[in-house]
């Protein structure tokens, strides 16, 4: 590759510090207009290209904004991504997407690698967990704006936009008691994560609200996956007394126990109803078509970049923190109705 | 934002030049040992941090590759990115991502973003076309490798990494002829894309070789959406003649045509039968399962991320231009079989 003209090369050229060619291409009023025109000349002759990044390096604004998630290819994520952008590109900025694969070195590097490179901010879902949770806050950095969305942990100076998942996991529960049933399992996927701690909590306080029993065999902790999905299905129907509803926190675990329950000839809804949790496309193609909680990802990633956003044009960050909260939708399909 | 301290700050405190403190800081031989522990040292007292993106402007390597895609959250894409991960991530490399929505404008605005980010490669599925391409062109530099993939357009100095989309279409064509099929319509998408030439080109073939007529009315070019393969759908079966069959070149489109067909009650496979392309993971999960074109997405991923560790690591890219081609794979299931 052929080396590009640096300011150093401009310098050494016109027997002047780098300091002054620099200052000179940034029109530093220090800098006399005969020197600056040296300067431009040489520049030009030496195919010298201010490099953007050059001057993100002095200004500390590169515009671009870094997004990172577990996976780009579930749609919840690429719809958020989807939203950050449909704010943030208009005004000029550049998103970069990286995906961390739910692997929490990765991410570190990948917050490394994106501070490194001037972004002027984080917008993050973050693999961590309440556990390695202090792990995480090393990663952060006080001068550059970080936002966490979805998957959140929560520090007294960074922002947050979730949804209200306390309130979804309550709604599919009581929509699943309102049609009738009495023994509702539940598919939890990792309670040292906010979100699904938040939607079993829901799951029990309906239980509570209507004088339903709370029993810990109906509930399962799965991988966000079909294989969990299936799995946890054959345990369910292999019980004494086999649950007449599932609310699953995970629509591909959903997925995998619908299957399951297919070939075992349980027919959804009218033996078994479910519900899941993410509004994934697939549930809506499906045979029955599955009910979900919806999570607004489109604006939730607007409402992260909003927040972003408030946070660079103002000064001082500590102020501006913000914990917005979206509301979740329950969207019914056939496999809960009568 | 505190400001960070420069070369210029470590320059200014020892009353030497930036380039002097560069030079010391990047260990160059000129530099005598006692000035380089000087600097070292006030670097150390002013709590200074050689940036990576400032030696990245230095040596003209970043560590960072570009990948460019139409959308995320396509499944394919979202796999040749896994691909290419899965092969630069173990070399010390950091993929960031970014989407250009089909967009041009916004395609070369990405490029121009992520040449001046100094990446050190552009992995690209372009939004140009043939009739665009010399516009794409001047978003090419020469220094900077670029690898095309999947969606391509042909220069002589640029590498690419397909599959034989030919390859792909003849054979979705004969395994439907050899079904007994004899009325096969065809779904394009945009001709003046490579791809979507060369399957509609193999399906062609296909029906000439069984010496079944080409008939224009069962080809129709449509968007890779659902709502557009409804409204083909419904055009076909308004023919005086209806096909037996169909080959999309688009999953989606298929989906949406599929919908509309099990509305109007057409059985499928036994009606019609329907061959897709892209290998989309709904394809497996609806009932009929559907017949698809598999692309290698992870094994293309993988493919274009060592066609580009092959550019870096040999001076004179123009000696190792490669076209790769990768084999298409037809995945039967029940929507095409007897």
């Amino acid at each position: 590759m052929s080396k590009k003209a640096t300011i150093y090369d401009i310098a050494k050229e016109l027997n002047i510090t780098a300091a002054t060619v620099s200052r000179a291409l940034n029109n530093n009023p220090k800098i006399s207009e005969k020197t600056r025109e040296l300067v431009l000349a040489t520049a030009t002759k030496l195919n010298y290209k201010q490099n953007r990044l050059a001057l993100a390096l002095k200004s500390g604004k590169s515009k671009n904004v870094g997004v990172v998630v577990p996976f780009i290819n579930k749609n919840f994520f690429a719809s958020v991504i989807r939203g950050i952008e449909d704010e943030l590109y208009p005004k000029g900025f550049h998103v970069i997407i990286s995906q961390t694969y739910e692997d929490t070195t990765r991410e570190k590097k990948i917050i490394q690698n994106l501070l490194n490179a001037q972004v002027d901010g984080i917008l993050l879902s973050t693999a961590f967990t309440e556990q390695n949770k202090e792990e995480f806050r090393e990663s952060l950095k006080k001068n550059t704006p970080f936002i966490l969305f979805d998957r959140v942990l929560r520090f007294k100076e960074i922002s947050t936009v979730t949804i209200d998942d306390y309130q979804g996991g309550f709604k599919a529960t009581e929509h699943l008691i309102l049609q009738g049933c009495k023994r509702i399992a539940h598919f939890d996927v990792d309670q040292s994560i906010e979100l699904y701690k938040h939607r079993f909590k829901g799951y029990k306080d309906a239980l509570a609200k209507y004088n339903l029993p709370y029993r810990h065999e109906y509930v399962i902790s799965l991988k966000s996956n079909m294989e969990a999905g299936k799995d946890a299905a054959e345990k369910l129907m292999n019980l004494p007394i086999p649950p007449d509803a599932i609310f699953s926190s995970t629509d591909n675990g959903l997925l995998g126990a619908v299957k399951y329950l297919q070939s075992q000839s349980v027919r959804i809804p009218e033996d078994l109803r479910v519900v899941g949790f993410s509004n994934e496309p697939f549930t809506q193609f499906m045979e029955p078509s599955i009910s979900s909680v919806d999570q607004s990802p489109l604006e939730m990633g607007k409402m992260a970049a909003q927040v972003f956003l408030e946070q660079i044009e103002n000064d001082s960050m500590d102020k501006v923190q913000s914990n917005v909260v979206l509301p979740a939708k329950l969207i019914v399909r056939k496999s809960s109705s009568k």
